[in-house]
């Protein structure tokens, strides 16, 4: 029996938006076979453009409210102590181009992701070398991207409080998957922050600025907030809600992406994510939802990166929309229908998958 | 003064293009400064799903019209003598969504380009030493990939006239850019045919087989053919159309891609490429097409490469449509407008980049 679809965008996405999807990209999701996302299939979401950036004459200053303010060059970096770190991304706007109506954007559906092995030093590390003063209550992180938003002409820059700064996990990420960072990745520095949504992770990173106000940069004060109404002040865009994907099975039909299973046993896998907490659980149906059975769950490659999972289900001849779902450890987990919001952030509404299982053997 | 722009896809893209340019990508244009694209920001067009592939017990066999068939293993291709070739590919449809009425394919703007280092084993040598017989009229490459199209079950497959398949350019690559292929480009094995349209570079190269008769599989005979009427049976696609391509200079508006462009002097960049001959010329147009003005050219980095072009241009306070057209060796020129195919093939027809010079000095 044919179950019900996920609601879908509607057939009216627009040439702007296209634009966009096109520049940028998803992960296709049969590379969540992949614990380690190969460069290239990792998702990209950049604001501007790619900025050209000479190695040799770029530094980085650790400036503002600090009793010694730094200036690094590259080389200087690659000297200090690394640490090495897979962490799963997601961009904010996951899920945007399934909202009705839907955010103008770049219109994710829900390909957004990726995990890379990043290396670099630790951000701790710096700021407490620079030593922010008693009066540091945010650091704000600022690339060299460049470009016009919402009327705004501005480099691209977010804070995090310092609280969260300071969390060791926090990296400056000069190589992903063992390599110097490929020049769409942030090249040659970026930020990483694991657990929170992909724009906290400024890329092409040159400035670094302890501050004793929160910051009221467009990224921070318009952008990446929840909001009902576009003049609400709203909530900030902060960690990763959970997610459950799934790889999906079988083959592909090339135009509609709906799958052909052949009949008979059918490891179902996937990778689930939340940067509230562990995942705890991962669900699955493949009857609409009327049912739910336990899926087996992995081990993560580390505590910042997803979780694997795998269902074994039987594939009997028919028609199927497989869904999944997670529950992370703070009892988080996600909706089946999407939850609105003005600028498209943080949609994680179960995912469908569309399978047709043929009734000759496989 | 603002010029009219190029016609445009209308605001009307389906969810199904969607899903595909949301796995598929172009190259974000601003790459165009990088003589070799980085890995990541090349082109993809997968049809199916990216196959998983054991190098361990991967092989490629070549059978067909040949006197001694072969079975190679990837150890086997890794000690044979090795070239490397910068090749710049082109997708078929790139331009698609420019084209009015818009076949729901792929919807490329024209961005699906990109230069690989590829390095791989000779194919004329490997098809001489399988020694082709007399019957032998082309050869069918096979990849791994596999789904459903038009409702074909098929494994990724095209083929080559023997002629064209024994020049001493193409070569089957296990390598980009000095690395291993990653999965999205073919791992371990994929044909590189510098010149043609990508479709002819098969990807996870499975089988390699001389056939007497013109291979009549799906991408062959129905997929990549210029038709006016879906019942035709068309011209195959073959070589790249020339093509020019503007590095867009400025700053970008996120959503629109609009530039804004500091007034004074400005170099405008680009590349320029054609299968069928060397760029022979490029032009450059800041008034809507009444004038056109020739750039200068560079080298290309190899014969099969695009080649580099500028022109200084001075930025007054304006509004600008720019343009570039380019003309290879055999006369074949860029045209103004697109020319309509069922298939949505080889739109070539030149770029339009918008941009706005403000009144205040840079």
């Amino acid at each position: 029996m044919m179950q019900p679809a996920e609601p879908e965008a509607s057939d009216q996405i627009t040439i702007e938006e296209l634009q966009l999807a096109a520049r940028n990209h998803g992960m296709p999701l049969e590379a969540l076979r992949y614990e380690i996302t190969p460069v290239g299939l990792h998702y990209l979401l950049i604001h501007y453009d790619i900025p050209a950036i000479d190695p040799g004459s770029w530094n980085l200053t650790v400036s503002g409210r600090v009793r010694k303010p730094l200036t690094l060059s590259l080389d200087d970096i690659l000297s200090r102590p690394a640490v090495t770190l897979p962490v799963t991304m997601e961009c904010a706007g996951n899920g945007r181009a399934r909202l009705s109506p839907r955010p103008l954007s770049q219109p994710w559906l829900s390909e957004a992701i990726g995990t890379g092995e990043w290396t670099g030093i630790s951000l701790v590390g710096l700021l407490s070398e620079a030593e922010p003063d008693v009066s540091a209550a945010e650091v704000v992180f600022t690339g060299a991207d460049h470009g016009v938003e919402g009327g705004v002409e501005q480099d691209y820059a977010r804070s995090l409080p310092l609280d969260e700064a300071m969390k060791d996990t926090v990296i400056l990420a000069y190589k992903l998957n063992g390599q110097l960072l490929p020049p769409q990745h942030g090249f040659p520095l970026r930020l990483v922050v694991p657990g929170w949504y992909g724009m906290t992770s400024v890329k092409w990173l040159r400035s670094i600025e302890v501050v004793s106000e929160p910051f009221r940069g467009y990224q921070q004060v318009r952008g990446y907030r929840y909001r009902q109404d576009p003049d609400e002040v709203g909530e900030p865009v902060t960690r990763i809600a959970p997610r459950a994907l799934m790889l999906p099975p079988g083959s592909p039909e090339f135009m509609t992406r709906d799958r052909v299973v052949p009949r008979g046993p059918c490891r179902l896998e996937g990778r689930a994510w939340s940067g509230w907490g562990p995942i705890e659980r991962v669900e699955v149906t493949a009857d609409g939802g009327r049912s739910w059975a336990p899926a087996r769950l992995g081990s993560p490659p580390g505590p910042t990166a997803w979780t694997p999972w795998s269902f074994d289900w039987t594939a009997e001849p028919g028609s199927y929309v497989l869904m999944c779902r997670a529950r992370d450890a703070t009892g988080r987990e996600q909706p089946m229908m999407p939850e609105w919001n003005v600028g498209g952030y943080a949609n994680n509404s179960v995912q469908r998958v569309r399978v047709t299982v043929a009734a000759s053997p496989a």
